[in-house]
């Protein structure tokens, strides 16, 4: 029994303040949905600036955006970070047509970011396969001198989104590489996009040393589900026709700020989201929310009086879609400087009704100082569970291996509707849904900060 | 230690069949999310059909097609329940204009449900309250010969949209009445949306027996933050002409499908939702999604050859919006009938992002049954708890003191983005938001179902 009341008194000691805890995430809530400036901040990132890919003049406009943002917010610290970035463009020319019989239909592409260009026009015959692991099955004789049509679709029945992508992501990465050791001229594949709808959503490729490297694009789905219906008849040939190239890497940033700690300012907590888009849409979504979560966090934590224990450090990372450059680098030269970094928290799914948080890490050490479940029922939160933490906050974890990565969860449903295509523009994001996400972020960094 | 294992194995038994339920459970949203039917129906009520207010021609036209729809769907029993409804039209005119000195702007309105015309023309000083108390308590001198502009915002820091929603109903409901009772001429009110947009949501108002009857209509939230800012000026005049009018009361039906129970055929679940909608948009949210998750609940449930024990009967009630006569007259019928009623569960928040089920009754009746969070944690639904059921269900507690009503819970945030506008378009609801709430709403039936 007196084991059991030691354990009771444990218990209720790490829940010590939660009734101020309560208020303060009141406010910070309050703030955000009465107050916020993130819509007009994502408004601006998206219609002011627009896509920027890494190494675009666009990018670049993006990270003065980012500084002048964390400047007139009057974070404590605010700099730049010079990292290199790989440079590929689109080109001029992108063009697609399937000949069924004599007549040539036009489909609507996008090539794959990091693909080469075609070098004038290939016209070949079309071979579908419906996964990647049936091309990898193929004979070569089967592929050879044949552009392939990777026509696998996002599994419907995943309940998470981000599963389904998990299970179409090796067509995108892969389907050049296995396409060329077959001896295929070029690859087209099925957009890994939930919807049936017009819109081809590019990613980024990875080519194998010592394969030759092919021209990939995507197709959109309703383009799949015609061109597929045309093979089911009989041969097809398709044409392609691609200028993007490859302009080998240039200097970009990462943009930082900083609220300084007032208890251990050596001891970091990094929080953000990628400043980098694809060359398609706004990249609203992805990752102009995560941007603005992370931003209007910062502004808020300051705003409200919040003197943080440990310095908090907002980073629009750089290159997260092709390459992570601004991740891997931010992480490396933290680890140079003899930093110390004892969490991170990343938004990168995008700007939908938030459900929680996940944990790559002790989760149950951060759940002992605070009932998460409890603290955020009143604004819907439930999800608190393992998991991954984010893609440009990743590379922390080698540099420093007692770190704790937290990922940001909002709603899966709808973000496949959207990434990496045209559709991915600010009226895509609603304001109440994006503002909630604001706050949820701020209050999960005030809880981490007080409880660590 | 005796009393300890007895508790666990009442425990146990109460939770017996998780594992069957799982593989049900799974198989219910196999069907929903790759062969279902939800998409293409409410497509085919938005378009084919469109906006339904009672006593329309198009009412009348989704009354056939619903029976259509149950009878093709080869539900045991179809049939249509005649009652009788109100008849309001808002006519061919609907026009207004501010008055700043000698400049004429118009602004867009929509006259609330059951208002009456202007009968020509009405041009009168306006008043603004900020809320409906404020224009309680005003002097009628204040208001005599005036247009009343009742301009309270939906309070954006409820985290719930319904709550805010509830926060300002009073300004549709009872603001002609109030306005008459001070000698103003007409009411022009805030519509009750959470996004500053250009929509006027239109709604039902309440006239007070004895008070005479003025005309009301909504204004958009942006119209109302112009028309503040030149008030705050000085004196605006407002001029209002609406010929809208009542017709008195027609036939109309609720449309009823049964799957015939297999153990207590005379014991009755009820699940629905209102097939008509407001005259503007297309009632897709409100509550088309509520009509094709009812629809796709029961024929998964057919086609996934279940027999259920008791007798599950979808009901599509007519006149929600402004009367509740489908409501109302169900219940009356069912008890003059002498059945026996033991749930029932309604869908009329929209097609979003399913969160759990409310429940009106002995909740803890139910999660004795079976583990509600354990069975949907992997689809993602996490609110099982006290609350309302649905405006249609409602008058069943009247007649059935017994039974348990349910509430289908989506995500809120958007609602109020579409309630009762013309923005409530089919093109509004994503396609997996409306088959999760299919799939959520048929596993949960089949619960109750098997529970009960």
């Amino acid at each position: 029994m007196k084991k059991f009341i030691l354990f009771l008194l444990l218990f209720t000691a790490g829940h010590l303040f939660a009734q101020s805890d309560s208020a303060f995430i009141r406010k910070v809530y309050d703030m955000a949905l009465s107050k916020g400036n993130a819509y007009e901040d994502l408004r601006s990132l998206c219609k002011d600036v627009g896509a920027r890919l890494s190494g675009s003049a666009q990018a670049q406009m993006a990270v003065e955006w980012g500084e002048q943002k964390m400047k007139g917010y009057g974070f404590d610290k605010v700099y730049l970070q010079e990292i290199q970035v790989p440079k590929w463009v689109r080109g001029n020319k992108e063009v697609c047509w399937i000949h069924v019989g004599q007549k040539a239909i036009p489909v609507k592409i996008l090539a794959l970011g990091g693909s080469v260009g075609t070098n004038g026009t290939i016209k070949a015959e079309l071979v579908m396969f419906n996964t990647l692991d049936e091309l990898k099955k193929a004979k070569r004789s089967e592929v050879e001198g044949k552009i392939v049509f990777l026509n696998q679709a996002m599994n419907e029945k995943d309940i998470n989104t981000f599963k389904a992508y998990g299970g179409c992501y090796g067509i995108r990465a892969h389907g050049a590489a296995e396409t060329a050791k077959l001896g295929g001229k070029a690859v087209v594949i099925r957009s890994l996009a939930m919807p049936v709808d017009d819109h081809p959503h590019t990613g980024s490729l990875h080519y194998e040393d010592g394969i030759e490297k092919i021209p990939a694009a995507a197709l959109s789905t309703k383009d799949c589900e015609l061109i597929a219906s045309h093979y089911a008849k009989g041969k097809l040939k398709l044409t392609l026709d691609m200028d993007c190239k490859d302009l080998g890497m240039v200097t970009s940033y990462n943009v930082i700020g900083e609220l300084t700690g007032k208890e251990k300012p050596e001891e970091i907590i990094t929080f953000g989201g990628h400043l980098d888009s694809w060359d398609t849409g706004e990249g609203a979504h992805d990752d102009g929310a995560g941007i603005v979560h992370s931003l209007e966090a910062m502004r808020i934590l300051k705003e409200s009086g919040y003197k943080p224990k440990h310095t908090l450090r907002v980073v629009f990372f750089m290159n997260e879609e092709n390459g992570n450059k601004g991740g891997m680098n931010y992480a490396r030269i933290a680890k140079e400087k003899g930093e110390k970094h004892i969490a991170a928290l990343e938004s990168d799914r995008g700007g939908f009704s938030p459900k929680g948080f996940s944990c790559d890490g002790d989760l149950a050490k951060f759940q002992s100082m605070f009932d998460f479940h409890k603290l955020f029922k009143a604004y819907e939160l439930s999800e608190f569970e393992r998991g991954y933490g984010g893609v440009d906050i990743n590379p922390l974890k080698e540099h420093f291996p007692g770190i704790t990565l937290f990922g940001f969860v909002p709603d899966s449903q709808r973000y496949f509707d959207f990434h990496h295509a045209e559709s991915d523009v600010f009226e895509a994001v609603n304001k109440r849904e994006l503002e909630l996400g604001c706050a949820a972020m701020a209050s999960f960094l005030y809880l981490i900060d007080k409880g660590l």
